[in-house]
Formats: structure tokens, C-alpha cells, sequence
């Protein structure tokens, strides 16, 4: 089953994705989600530029063996524009192998593990109060687990807290450089999970995200503080290029950690699984290299009691969510998936069978991964240039954001 | 100094190469490269669509506060692609800078460290008998050190092997899959140097890339066939994503070990340091993320006896190599520097400071890296797609190339 | 631009201080501080009898050579007079390359990071109400950040304990040794953090200095009875000679950990900070190598979380100041600044462009450092001799002071 | 027995040393050797401005009091002017305490663990041939252990060559800067000491001084190349600040490695000793704080199977080279001492008690350490500025000496 064609379709119903869309001889074709937020073109460049003209007649049976063409014979291997490019073309193979088996792909992954996928949505707020009602919005759609954030007092603007419901970081067209203090979050945040325990009681997963933005030592200070409150898990307490700091996390707490979104290959966290220093390794099907490579992750993470948590935010496109959910189904030390449901326009776009009921998700049985791609729709949501923002010290220092 | 304006040229005078150049408000420009071999557009649209847009208005002078603006500000971290792009607008800034104050960039580095940079240039043959030869030019043209690749008997390409004295790996149009046998060359490669060393005698420095070929047991073993021959250095002896195997080779052999020309930042190569595995760090300007983060790197190196031998292969502009002079000439722990000339085309694209004298380079006076583009001559080498081959074992298996 | 000439002057306008000038061809001179409280005259002998006759005609430009020159050419490395003496050539090469630039030193040193230095200050009283006062003042002077001392119940003198808000150690003429009780300061110590708290709410960046008076497990008892006050850093809290020892206090306790002001080179705390046992390294430019030393102490520091903290007291120069604040604005991963202001007699004698202001310094756009030396106003306050005080158990045992 | 004065004498009998000189109430005076080549005065300046002025009145019979009031009490800790000013002190207290009771110092320190003091001596030769006629004067003279160096072909000047069987590095009045190849200094060594091996057969300990000019793992290719001729030890085979280093060298030699010449204090080595990384400990009482640190330093090495190998060369004066000889007899884990016979003026300045027969020395039963002073001879000699060499790399690079 020979490929024949290939092409990079960028498009912004709501906001930025990259799409790979992969034909075969047979008239087959599969796609996979190249979105990386804010530095999509690249991506695109790479796959157009220089990825899909060597796939022109490869076997797309040979799923291992494209990955490691690619891998290997770029020779420049890691990183997030790389490994995203190469996790469009994994999952698109594998979307092309389950709709050539007539297969939902979750079958091809060893069977479903599990009924259903558990998911967290993100609950945010200006202020406590508002933080607890958009909590209770969850519980009341069904969600048994939810992350929390709130605006910190004395900053004008917090990570993870959006208007309403919605949270989208990435600002078009211009840069966002907002201040930021770790002390007055330090001091703050216990505050929050103290309230939403005392009104949801001890059942609920609650879980919340740092965002990278304190050091170690910080860390464990507010891993412990949170003790009391047993969060599901503390996410990305601190910046993880340096695998090691996170020992000194993991002495000081036992609440359990969750990291992974920015990694893009088992290099990245080998360290942190094998020596155990996380409870939750969130990377995630498109910044990680594919189905394939995400898979290994998950078998090293088994090995030493780490589950996954794969990263859902809006800026992975509905194919990665229903690659997510047929990995998240199918391996057996799965934890939990985050999930944000997507735009309109976005899902009016990538039609799919994935669905979310009574706090969990299932991928489908519709053969392969499940999502279609609306081209001419797409057409007509033209790329709008966004940047995350960028996060600076209140003395104008660049910070983690 | 405001940046008021950037652009990305591409050029292709006898091989591909990406440019930065950035023009500040008092009419001075700095360039930097951003070649990565094979992936060039990516960079050129990493560097265009998203990151030139962000520098208009800032100030060119805040070197460091750029760099982590790039470096944190994408939030998708490492990698080669981000990483080179970073590294042109550094670069670029510390061309701008050396302008800016009349003074060439070692100047501004602490200022120069050793009278001249020691090159080691690349000698190969299809057979020991034209190797000997060939290393026999370098020596005559003036070289204190030589790398001495040869084909392996038994395969039909085998990699740093070129005609004549030229080797360009990255063929234009079409890729290239060549096989390769471990054993075959493991066999071999010891009687080359067995031979080079009976024919040049003691005192002459000797260098060999094995090119992330073998396992670590692997390379601990052709390490100590080695001894005798007493590399300068054995180059790349296994894929280095996970540091901690070098730990093997450094048990079994006291060959010096180099690695780094695939790195793009510390991170990748920290634990290697910190553990003395290695001998000299190979991460070169344009792939670790330019001066400034390269400094950081050597600055490492000088606490572990770790010396630097910056990549210079042809694959970089001749502003990476002006950048990598002048950091060689200036950081103390310094060890060699990697030199193939350019085809004459680039030279001219290129006008250039720096030279070679009797077998060590010396970076020129110029202010700033000392090297400038000829915009409407690039403009006559449009862009052509080429590859870096792709190895398989003989049975088929893709392998580290 | 050849040194052609160097003195080093001696002077004591409030307390003593020891400055080199060194002299260029060009006619234009370099200062760095050279004050090594209480051994003061042998650095200045180390500088004047053994140093200085080396560096005529030798290339000013060449920082690093010089400084390699003088620490490995020594044969006899490290320690406190010999990098004092280093530093202070060291600095006065910035200082000259600054000015023969044109440029404030910072912008040698990669432009700002940030737009200013956050700085702490030092208030102390003879009881909690007392020290709760003198932080008052310090609040309403515009600090941010304050260290707080407090007079021990039981002990007749407590380091940090001064009068009003001068503090000055050193004591000229007769030495001092007071007595020392750990056990009573230990039982102390918490309340007044406790008090702090309760007065000034939890944002108040409070810090205090154990001044290496308790062994490492007293050091976590201490950290983990401060926690629910939550200090920027508890500084120096065990003799630090033995790096190894701070893994058991980094064990016991998450309140954050500084200390390096008696540091002398990398050598001194690269262990500290590959092993992450502390959160701030506060080395300075005179006691630890200068500028360029302490740029590749902050460059490891910036690898493992850890953030600068210079030390900052009176005994410092201004020229040493303003050589930390080049540096603190420069370096990404800067923390804070000790300072505290130095006598009038010492302003006049060394003008600068340094100011404070709402909490925050500047240095200043002067080229080079940016401080001069009134060499008539300095003969006119001649040196004299003065010790720091030596701390005794209550049994009399020589014990840390 | 009160301390009622002291005295730093500074002298030049062929070469410069700095002594101590402490009276007391009763009339009894001390003697120490403060010499710290190259640095002399600026010892001379700690001991004479800072440190005798704290001494007056003091006990002289609490020679450990003493011993960490100087070493706590001055606050700026380690270091070679440091430590030496203390050992010359804590040195003197010996002497004195000898002399009250009428008893060698030795008699004070345990009495003496063996009959006498093995020495080796330092035979050196411009070639081979020379280097064997050097080692046959020593093996004529009844050494039973000698350290052999010779020049290395092609550089000009190699470490620990000197004319005839004197060799005196520090020059007068002007600094060498020689060129040093490491290249050429490791091809050439093993063939010297096959040769020597050759000549005077298996038993005569031969010894051999890297001086530090080592990487790591080039020391151990040295090691491993020694290993057929089994050398009593290899010493300073690398820079020794970062102690961790000397885990690679021992994993590819057992040839016994001795190192410690340029420790100043327990902390430069314990890590070295607690590793087991050295076979010899050769700290020395002058530069190592004293007899008092010098034998916890030989405790601490007794715990780990290390033995002393005391530095002796002549830019010791003969009142080190005695306190030495004290420490060496009495000590469990004494290894060897280094010895080369002083100048004759030098001998007649110190009268000494010590003496060498049939390549053991004694230390004398003279009470005290067995030196004495003549001050009026010693003033006719005054100070000559002199300096070590400092080495450069061929390409001008400062390299360790």
C-alpha cells in the first residue's frame, strides 16, 4: 500500500491548526494533527518542505519504519517542530491502517483496556467564589474531575484563567507580556483548594496546574501545602529540561505530580519515570512523536508506576484528541485525559466520532482514528498569526510561562 | 538601538544556507546563520513567520533578554529547529553588538584566550592506501590535526568518505539509503590507525568519526582497539539522546571521547559533562542556540575538563564559522575547531574576515563576526532540496546514519 | 591597549577598603575593589608586591587570558586573598573595556535582563518590637525585601544586631569574642518570624541569616520551624565547607536556602549547586574571581534553578557594588541584591553612578563600572587596622562567628 | 605561658622564605615556616599586619584554641595565604610546646610509629640517557626512591628538568612563560621509565610528577601506559580542585596515584580520600595549616587505606622540612617524605637538628622541632622578588604549570 500523496492543510476555524492529510494508492487516506501553538508555519514547512516528498512511495504498512526513517534520517532529531511533524505522519498511518483494517484504531493498539476514557475540564475564575461556581459547573455537567485555577490578587493576569468557560492563551496577531509573582501565587493558592474541598467534599479529583512557573524548592513547598486538600495532581511545578530537579520536588511532598506536555520524546522524561519522581506523564500524541513513540513512553511508565495524563488543551486539533482517547482506551497504566471542548467552528471542521458523556470520552468505532477533515470548509478559515504570551517578573525578567 | 526591521535569506551557493539579518534603527545589521542541513525552510519559516514579526521595536542591545524571550517565550523548548533559529538571532545581536562598539566579537568575549585556532581538517579514502595519502595533502597543506575516514571493505558507501578532498553528504533531489555493517567496520577501522600512525609517527593528532554507528559496548570496544593509536579523539560513538550510556564507553577506554554537533542546548548535554563522560563538546553556534548559550556550554565544560571542538563541517555558513572563531579564540577551555573550506561560490556570497595560516584560523578584526552577504549574488543561488542520507543495516533496518 | 601602570590604594573613609587602578596607554584607568574584611593589607600585598609587576604591558583587552594568567599562574589557587586579589584586576579590566567602549559594563555582559535590581535590606533590633520597628522603617523607605536580626534573650551580642540601622562588624583596634548559644537561638528564632508575619502580612520578601552558627540538622530543624512564615532565604545556615553537608538540611526542610559570600571560586560550591541543595548563590565580584569568574557561577547556577544573591554589606566597596549590580542586571537567573548604604565619608571618596530607588538599584550609564576613586579625599583617611568579632560557645569553644 | 611577641623574618639564603617567630613570657620561642612561593610577602603581610597583633597575650600551650581562632575567627576561610599563615603559627606553638618539655615534637605527637623516614630525591636529565645517570647518583647516594623526570623532545622546557641534580622553578626578578604540549609529553614518558625499570630492575621505587598538566582521562592513558614499569606513584596527574575528577583516572589505572601539594586544607581532599580515588595524601605542614590540620587530614586518610607523602621541596625552608619529619615518624599511615637537600646558605641561616643517612632522614631528638634561626646571617639575605613559571599550550593558551 504505496503513499501517493500528501499535503499540509493549515487552516483557523476559532484558532491555528496544521492537519496532514496522507493518500495512498488504494485511495486510503489518513490524517494527523501537526498543530504546535504559535509556531505552526514551521511545522508546516517542515512537513511540506522537506518530509512529504520523501514519502512519495513508501509502504504506509511500514508504520516503525517511516517513524525511524524519519527519526533517524533527518539526523537533527528532537524538539517540538520535529517530533510534531513526525507525530502527524505517525498518526495518520495509523488512521490509515485502522480504515484499511476497518478497524477503529484502539484495536490495532491491543484492545480497549478500559469502558471509557476519565477526563478533567478546566474550571477558572477571577476570584474564589467565581473559581467554586465554575467548579460546580462541572460537577453539574457530569465531570468527576476538574482543574482549577484563579486569578492570583495583586497580579492583573493569571495563567489558566479564561472569561466564562473558554481559556484560550494564544492572543492574535499581538504579544502578550504579562508580570508575574510566585510569591503572591505561593501564598495564595492553598487558599483556593482549602475552599473547594470544604465545598465538594473529599471525592471530587481536583486537580491543578503550576504552568512551570516556580523553582524546585518552591514547588515542594506548595506540594506540600496542598497535602491537606490531596489534589489528583500538581502539573508542571517547574521548568523540566533539567529531569533531575524534580528529585527535590519529590522529597518534600507526596502530592502527586503530573508533567509531560512540553516533552517531545521519552528522552525528555526517561529520567524523570525511571526514577520515579512523577505520578502522571502527560505528553501528548502530536508533540511526542505519534502514536507509535507515545506508546513506548506509556511501557516505560508502566514499568514504574507512572500513569499517563495526556495534554487535551484546544490547541491540539480533534485529530490528536481522538488519537489521545484511542492510546488513553487501549494502555493499561492509563490516568486521565484532559479535555477542552473545541470551537464551533473547529468541530464543524474535523467531523468525529469521539464523544464526551457523564465525565468520560470514547473514541468511536468508526474505522481508524475517527476524524474527517472538511477541506473546503477549512478553506474557508484562513491562518491568523497568535502567540502565546511571554511571562516576565514584576522586575521585567523573562520567566517560565 | 531599536531593531526596526529582519529578514531570512535563502541561498544555495554550491550548498543550501539560511541567513538572518537584522537592521537596527542606526542603520547597523548583524547576520547569523541558520542553516540545519536538510531542514532549511523550516528554520527560514520558524524565523519569518513567527519569531522576526516579535523583534521589531526591541532593543538590540539586550542580548540575553532576547534569547530567553525566544527560549522560554515559545514555550515549546529545545530541539533543532527552535534551536537554530534562536541561534541566528543571536548571533546576529552579537554582530550588531561588535559593530556597534568598532570591536570584533572576541573582543566583547573576554577577548582572545590563545594566539590562533587550531582546525583539524577531514581526510578520507576508499582505500588505507589513498587515506594515507589523503591525510599526506593535509599534513603538506599545513595541518597539526586530521580526521581519517575510509571506506570499509565489504560496503558501498560508507560515510565521511568523499572525492578527492570534498564530501558533501547531503545530495541534491534524491535520497540516499546506503547499508551499513557494524561488524564490518568495528573489524576494519583499528588497522587504518594502526597504519596512519606507523606512516605519520606519534606527535601528529589524529581523529576519527564514528558517527553514532555503534552501541556503547560497541564503542568501548573499538575505543581500546584504539589505544595503541592514541586517537585525539573518537567522534559521535553512539546516539547520544541518553547521556547516561556514555557512562559504558567511559569505563572501558581512556580514548578521548567528543560528542555534540547534534545537540541544541545544554540540557542535552549537561549530565554528560557533569559526569566527565566526555572529553570535548562539539555543540557548534548555529545548532545550540548561538553565542550565548554556547558560552554557557563551554562555561560547563571548563568546571569538568571538557574542552570545546566546535562542528564546522561545510553544512555551516561561513557566519557560523566567523561565530564559532571567535568564541574559540576567546573561551579558555577551547580544544579544536572543525574546518572544511567552502566552495569558492559561497566564499563569494560570503565575503569573509577570518583565514587559515599554517594550520590554525584566526577570526580577523573586523567589527563584529566579521563576515558580510552579498544579497544580489545569494539571489543567483536559488534554494535546492537536498538530503542528508539515511543508513540501514543490511538487513534493512534503518539505522543512525 | 597595554597596561602601563597600577597602584593599589589603601583607605579607611568609615572602614577600610583596598582598591587597584590600573593605568592603560591610552590614558584611560580601571578600578576594582580588592577588600578583604579584617586581612586587608595582605591582599594589598598580594596585589602590589607579586601581582601588579606582572601586568605591565600586557593587553588590558585580554580579561580571561589575565585571568587564567593569574589563577593557574600562581600555582597556589584559590582562597580568599588570592581570588580577592584576581577579582580586583579582573574588575578594573571590565571597568577599562567599558570605557574604552563607551558602554556601561553591562552591556558587555549580554544587555539588561530587567529593568532594575530588586535589593534587600537590613534591619535588626535588640527585641522582636524593636525589629518589628526597624522593618517598619525599612517598608516605609520603599524596600521590598528586609533581612531581620533580632538580639538573642540570654546572649549579650547577636550577629546582625546593630545600632539603630548601622551595622558595621568590624571593630576597629580591639577584637571582640562574644558568646554564643545555639540552643537559645534556635528557641528564638521563630517567634519573630512569627511576629514579622503577623505585622506585615505574607508578601513581604523577610529574610534572615543564620551567619553558619548551626550544624546541618540544626539547620533543617530551623527551615522547617520557619516554614509557615515563609522566608525569601535562610542564609548561611551551617559552615559550608563541606558541601556534601547540605543534602541533610535540604532534606528536612522547603524553606529556601542561601549562601556563598565566603565562597572564593566555583570550586567552593559547584556541588552545591549540581546537587540542588540551595536556591541562592551569593557570591560576590571581590571575594569570588570578579566579574568573569562570577559569569560562570551564575551560568551553572542558571542550569540547576539556583539564583544569584550577592552579597552586598558595607564591607564591600563601591566599586565592588557597582560591579554586582552590572553584573545582577545582566545575568537571567538573578535573585536579589544585598545592600546597604555605605557611609558618607566612603560616598565622597568613591563617586558613583549607582542610586537607589523605591526599593530597587540602578547602576547606571556611566561607561565601565561606573564608580571613581577621589585619591587625595582617600590619603586623607588613612588605614586602620580592624577585626571582626570571634564567636565562642557559652563554654568558650571557638565556634563560627 | 603567655605569647609575648612575634616576628615574621622574610629572608633570601638562595632562595626567599618567610619565618615565624613567637616568644613567650617565659623566653622560649617558636619557629614556623610561612613561605609560600612566589606569594611570600603577601603571607608575610597577613601574619605581620593581621594576625601576631591578636596573638599577644594569648596561651601558647592551646595551640588547638588557637588553631581555630584563626581559622574561624578571620571569617575568610582556606586558601593558600590563609592556611599558610595559620600553619606557620600553629607550627611555632609546637615548637614551643617541644622545647617546654623538653622533648621532640614527635614525642608529642604519639612518638614515633617507625626508625626512620624513607625519602625520595629528584633526579631529572635532559634526555634518557641523562635521566639514568641522574637516578644512578641518587641509587649511589643510597636513595631507595627516586623521582625521575626528564625533558620531553621538541619542547624547550619540561616541568622538573634542572641543571645537574639542582632544580629551582621560581625565577628572580623576571616570569618565564615556556610552551607545553601534552601531545608529546604523553608519547614520550613510558619509554623513560621502561627504560629505567630496564636499568635498575624491579625494586627501587621510581616516582613521577605530572604536575597537574593533565586532562582526566589522558592521566589515566598515562596510568595504564605506566602500569608494565609499576611506579611507587604517579603524582598531581591532573588539576585537583574539582576532587570528583579523580574517579575516572582510577578506573583505568592501578598505578597509585599521590596528589595534595596545593591543598590547603581538609576540604581540598576529603572527598578525594573518602572515595578512595589516591593512594598518597602529600599535603604538606606549611601550606596546610599545621602540624594540628595535617594529622586530622592523616587521620581521616587512615580510615581509607591512603598514606601521606609529604611535599618537601625546597621552597620549603628547613623548618617545614622538620616539622614534616616530626609528623612523618609519628603518624600510623606515613608513606614517604619528598627531600632535596637545600642550599648551603639556606642550612646555615636554619641550623637544623634533621638529618639524611642511607636514604632515610631523622628528625633529631633536639627539643622543639630541632631549627633554629641565626637572624643577623638571615639579613643578608634580604628578599629577592622571584615567580613560578606559568606554562602556556603551543598555542598560547594558559595551561597549568
Amino acid at each position: 500500500m504505496r503513499i501517493v500523496g500528501g499535503k499540509v492543510i493549515v487552516c483557523s476555524p476559532g484558532r491555528n491548526f496544521v492537519t496532514v492529510k496522507l493518500e495512498t494508492e488504494d485511495g486510503i487516506y489518513g490524517l494527523g494533527d501537526a498543530t504546535l501553538n504559535g509556531r505552526e508555519l514551521a511545522v508546516a514547512s517542515y512537513l511540506g518542505d522537506h518530509v512529504l516528498p520523501l514519502l512519495e512511495g513508501r509502504d504506509a504498512r511500514r508504520i516503525e519504519d517511516i517513524w525511524q526513517f524519519l527519526y533517524k534520517g533527518a539526523y537533527w532529531r528532537r524538539g517540538p517542530v520535529t517530533m510534531t511533524a513526525i507525530a502527524a505522519v505517525d498518526a495518520a498511518l495509523w488512521d490509515i491502517k485502522g480504515k484499511a483494517l476497518g478497524v477503529p484504531v484502539y484495536q490495532l493498539l491491543g484492545g480497549a483496556s478500559r469502558d471509557a476514557v476519565l477526563v478533567y475540564g478546566h474550571a477558572s475564575g477571577g476570584t474564589i467564589d467565581e473559581t467554586v461556581d465554575a467548579v460546580g459547573r462541572y460537577v453539574a455537567a457530569g465531570y468527576h474531575a476538574v482543574r482549577a485555577q484563579c486569578s492570583v490578587p495583586g497580579l492583573t493576569d493569571t495563567y489558566g484563567v479564561g472569561r466564562g468557560d473558554h481559556y484560550e492563551p494564544a492572543v492574535r496577531t499581538q504579544l502578550h507580556e504579562p508580570r508575574w509573582s510566585s510569591t503572591r501565587y505561593l501564598n495564595f493558592v492553598p487558599s483556593l483548594f482549602e475552599r473547594l474541598r470544604a465545598v465538594f467534599g473529599p471525592d471530587l479529583h481536583l486537580l491543578h496546574d503550576v504552568h512551570h512557573r516556580l523553582t524546585p524548592i518552591e514547588a515542594g513547598r506548595l506540594g506540600r501545602a496542598l497535602e491537606p486538600h490531596h489534589l489528583f495532581w500538581m502539573e508542571d511545578p517547574t521548568p523540566a529540561e533539567n529531569q533531575e530537579s524534580f528529585r527535590l520536588i519529590r522529597q518534600h511532598t507526596t502530592t502527586p505530580i503530573a508533567v509531560g506536555e512540553v516533552f517531545n520524546s521519552i528522552f525528555d522524561c526517561h529520567r524523570l519515570i525511571e526514577d520515579e519522581s512523577i505520578d502522571y506523564i502527560r505528553t501528548t500524541v502530536v508533540h511526542a512523536g505519534g502514536i507509535s513513540h507515545l506508546r513506548k513512553i506509556a511501557s516505560l511508565a508502566e514499568l514504574h508506576h507512572v500513569r499517563t495524563g495526556s495534554h487535551g488543551a484546544t490547541d491540539l486539533s480533534p485529530v490528536c484528541l481522538a488519537a489521545a482517547l484511542h492510546v488513553d482506551l487501549s494502555v493499561h497504566n492509563f490516568g486521565i485525559q484532559e479535555y477542552m471542548p473545541h470551537a464551533a467552528d473547529t468541530d464543524r471542521v474535523f467531523p468525529h466520532a469521539y464523544r464526551f458523556e457523564g465525565g468520560v470520552m470514547y473514541p468511536g468505532d468508526t474505522p481508524g482514528l475517527g476524524v474527517d477533515i472538511d477541506e473546503e470548509l477549512a478553506a474557508t478559515f484562513p491562518y491568523q498569526r497568535a502567540y502565546l504570551p511571554v511571562a516576565r517578573l514584576t522586575d521585567g525578567t523573562v520567566h517560565d510561562w
